[in-house]
Parts: structure tokens; sequence; C-alpha cells
């Protein structure tokens, strides 16, 4: 009698970073059974020369153990097209115009399926297949960090629009003729609620208010959103100021995708969104407030459930499980 | 050998209004074949005998005709709620909360399909069926009347969201802390391209300007948008600058409907839309001056395709084709 042998699937997450490139090993349940960082940035140009050695990265994590059988490669990364598999003018990607990221990384794995899209819309898909959403087939997940990020799930399914941009909340405006965004653009939400965007509210209170704080002692370039959440942990009046007014702000901006899109919740991740009920509490408040009246009490607005430093890498791994979950 | 009888597919499109409910005949081809008008003002609350004329009206519309069978009933209707077949708390309406409208007329007709859904979502609906979004599975119907409705369909989907109240981007905002609107908020884009909204605009520049202009001959109780669309056609410069700026306001949010939905284009509707490239023209102008570059020269702004006085008749009838297509 032969030995029963089981063979434990995975799939691989990835998340393309400007810096650095994760890749995580990860099993149908969402454990990270092996991962593994190389630099993304030392590459320069150099894409084809990236992609062997990220080959040679994946097959030895997945060499590592003789039980483990590959079910599918999922990417996440900035500017990525889930309809096309590229990646497109990422601004912090050294790889010029349209990287056909899927398609070259298809030559090296050709009997897997692989799948692409940008960080947002990997963070949403994680989010319902192992976080805060599981079972919600309504929902936008928003990514509060270097940026603003959004996925967007609706009937079930992630929304990408008719060229696998949909998603880009972040670049909706909130104050027309606002704040100056690295889009180029004014008042975009990402100038009020992106990790520098708390900075510059940080300042803008300063300027308006003559409460002492702590704060007063950073100059503009060296002030992180981690150093107003601590002030705010501290009891700094202006801080908590800061998160309440960036509450404000973002609660206002999601009743009106409440209004576009009726979802059941929200779930909010990404380093600003460690402030938890600091900046939740004033956001659903001011949401509230906003709403139409056939929207009120309805629409929840929730952290995530993933662990924070896995989001990327259980997102792009969920991205390609939903496309054949076995 | 008997006789070959071929019977004429039909469905039942139905336009409930504050004041009349328009009940159309329908060929599977959206061509209308018969139709008719009656009250919805003179039941006043009585809903049940309401729909039992409603019942009477769509046997003999059907029965005039002996080759007529009858595949389905859409309705649209202002609140109207796709999910749930429900009409919820219309303001134009004289029946209280929440009113299961196919609920209780599948009791009158129990073998056929019936579906309901807001006014907005059905013109959508009829645009991509019989209208000038054929072949398209991404756009957003954009209905400028005495409000501002909006349709999305998004994969060949129509977009509900969890509770059948997506797509109110009539009451997103904006200019936060604007005009006044009929929802209670204030800076809703509602108040801006709705016919009302354009009478206001008219006054807003007749206020800043001091230019001559035909309409200063009005009292702003009975100016209407159609009074600014005549002026603007003789030449009055400020009217035409009414529809500029109305041009350049909607530019704007259709570019935040862009970054959030990415459709391939937008098909403008409805009473103020007759207005066409006047407006069409500023708007996408506005539009791509303030679209993300990723998104730059790719999306349409259009003209609806559908016959104006048709177009909640066919969208009504439309949406039950789409359940059941035969």
């Amino acid at each position: 009698m032969g030995k029963l042998e089981i063979m434990k699937k995975v799939v691989v997450g990835i998340d393309v970073g400007g810096t650095n490139t994760e890749v995580g090993i990860v099993l149908m349940s969402g454990e990270i059974v092996a991962r593994a960082t190389m630099s993304t940035q030392k590459y320069g140009a150099d894409f084809n020369a990236y992609i062997s050695d990220l080959q040679s990265l994946i097959e030895s994590l997945v060499s590592m153990d003789d039980d483990l059988q590959l079910m599918g490669i999922g990417i996440g990364a900035p500017n990525g097209n889930s309809r096309e598999g590229t990646i497109e003018q990422a601004p912090n990607l050294q790889w010029i115009g349209v990287t056909p990221f899927c398609r070259i990384l298809k030559t090296r794995f050709p009997n897997i399926p692989i799948n692409l899209t940008n960080d947002a819309n990997a963070a949403a898909m994680g989010e319902v297949m192992f976080g805060a959403a599981r079972g919600y087939s309504d929902f936008v997940s928003i990514t509060l960090g270097t940026g603003l990020g959004s996925g967007i799930i609706s009937g079930g399914k992630l929304i990408d629009g008719h060229d696998g941009f949909a998603g880009e909340i972040g670049h909706t405006i909130v104050y027309p003729g606002g704040r100056e965004c690295g889009c180029g653009r004014f008042g975009c939400i990402e100038t009020y609620l992106s990790a520098s965007g708390i900075v510059r509210t940080a300042f803008e209170l300063m300027v308006k208010y003559k409460a002492s704080t702590i704060l007063s002692n950073f100059s503009f370039s060296t002030m992180t959103s981690k150093d107003v959440f601590d002030a705010a942990i501290q009891g700094d009046w202006l801080a908590r100021e800061v998160f309440a007014k960036s509450g404000e702000i973002l609660g206002l901006k999601l009743a009106d995708i409440v209004a576009t899109l009726s979802p059941r919740a929200f779930f909010v991740v990404g380093g600003v969104a460690r402030a938890g009920d600091l900046l939740l509490k004033p956001t659903r408040e001011s949401m509230e407030r906003n709403l139409l009246s056939i929207y009120k009490n309805k629409v929840k607005v929730l952290p995530s459930g993933l662990p924070g430093m896995d989001v990327a890498i259980l997102g792009a791994a969920a991205l390609v499980m939903s496309q054949r979950v076995e």
C-alpha cells in the first residue's frame, strides 16, 4: 500500500514596492508559511534581471518544503492594472511606461494562474478573504498610508472599471482649489488623509490656534504622522484636534462614496489607520452627519482585520485565490 | 395543418411620477406599440385603489392586440429600491414610508417577472439596451432634470449597493458648505446641475457681472432652465456663461467619478441635457483638465441615444428585459 501524500496547496503573494519587493508563501487558510524580501531599487530599470531573481526567490521558497503545491501567484503593485496585468507609469518605480509584469512572469511560471492589481485593490481582496470583511459583498477598503488608496467590492466583485484603473478615490476632490497634490491637481482627499496630509493639517492648526503643543518643536520636513499620533496619545490638544479634523474630512468623503456605491461598510487599513478610534470616531460622526437620510445608521466604518505588516502579501495572495479557489 | 401563430413578446414599462404614471407596451426591439397615462396624484395615499386601476390599464393595453404575449413588467420610480422592489420615502409621492410596489403588483400578475428601480437606474438600463450605450459594459448615465440622477453600470451590471440604493451621485458634495439642497445638506452637485441649479447659477452670475441680459427680466420664482437655454441660443452672453460654468462644475464631478469607477463613457439625458454641446463641451473640457493622468483622453461624455419623452418607459422595460431576455 502506498503512502498517502497530502500536498499543501499554496499561493505566492508578492508586494512590489519602490524600495523592496516582499514575497510570501500563503496557505489557503491565509497562514503565511514563508516569506522573504528582495530589493526592487537595486535593479534600476533592468526589469529582466529583477524578474529572474524574483523567479529564483519564489522557487527557493516553494521548494523549502516538499509538500507545497504552487497554485498561483498574486501581485500587488502601485499603478497595477488588473485588466492588463501591467504596471503603468508608477511614480516610485524605475520601470518606464507600461511594464507587462504578468506576461513576463508567466514565461517563467507557464502553468499557473498569475494575477496583478494595485496595492489598494489587493488590500480589499485580502480583507474579504482573510480579514474583517469576510461575508461582505459590498464594501470599500480605504488604505491610509503614503497615499490614500481604495479598493471597491460591489456585488461580490472587485470594481476595476473599463481599463482596470477604478478605485483611485484618493484622487477625488474634497476641497476644489485646496491643497496641492502630488498628482499635480489641487484638493484631492489624499492631501488631507495620507501620512503627509496629517502633518500638513498639524501645521495648518498650529497656524490657526495659539494652543501650546509638542508639535511646535518639529520642522515641516521632519514631522511624521506617527509624531502627531504619539503627541495625541500623550494628550496633546492640537494633535488630537488634527485627528478630529481629519476624521471630519474623511467622513465627508465617505458620505459621498455611500451616495455613489452604497456599501455596507468601510474597512480602514494602513499606517495612519493605526490611530484607531482617535480617527475613526470623528470619521463615523462626520459621515453620519453628512449622509443622505436613506443611508443613515446603515454603514459601518471599521478597522481592518488584517495584521498590518501582512496586508500587502495576504491581499496579493487573495487576489489569485479568488480567481481560482481549489 | 394548423396556422402558424407568432406571438409578439412584449414587456410593460411603467414610469411612476408624483403627478402621473405613464405605462408603455414595449417590443423586445424597443419599439413602443401602445402607451397610456393615468394620474398618480388623485389616489392620494390609497395605494390599493391606485394598483387596481394600474392593473386594469395594463390589462386593457395588452389585450388591445391578441398577438401580444406579456413577458414582464418593469417599473422606474423615485427612491425605487431595486433590491427590495419597494419605493421608500419618495418626497413627491403620497405613499408614506416603505411601499412594497413589486410585491403588491405580483399579486395581480403572479406569473411574470416584475422589477423596479429608481428612474435614473432605469435610464441607464434603457441606454445600454436601446440607446447610445449599446455594447458598453462600464458607463454612468447622468439624468439632469428636476434633480441630478445617476445609474452606474460596471462590468456589465447595474451597481445597486448593499441595499439597492447606490447611484445617488446628485447628492455627493461638490462644494462643501455650498448651496442648500432639498435633501437638507449643503453643496450637493444637484444644487448646481439640476434645472433649478441652472436658474440659481443664472442669478449668481447676474449678481457678479454687470453684463446686460434678457434674464434680468425674470423673477427668481418664474425663471426656468429653458428660459436660460433660450437666452443662450439667442446669443445672450450671461446665459451662455451659465452653461459654461455649469459644465465646468459637472466636469469636476465627472473627473471624481472616473477616479472612483473608471467608466468608458458618461451618457447625459434629461431636460437640462437638451442644451447639448452648450453644456457638454465645457463639461468635457473641465473633466479632461481635472482627470488624473492615467485617465486622460479615454472617457467620453455623450448625449443620450434615447428619445427624450420615452427614456423612463424604455428604461423600465429594459430593466425587466435584462433580467429575462428571451
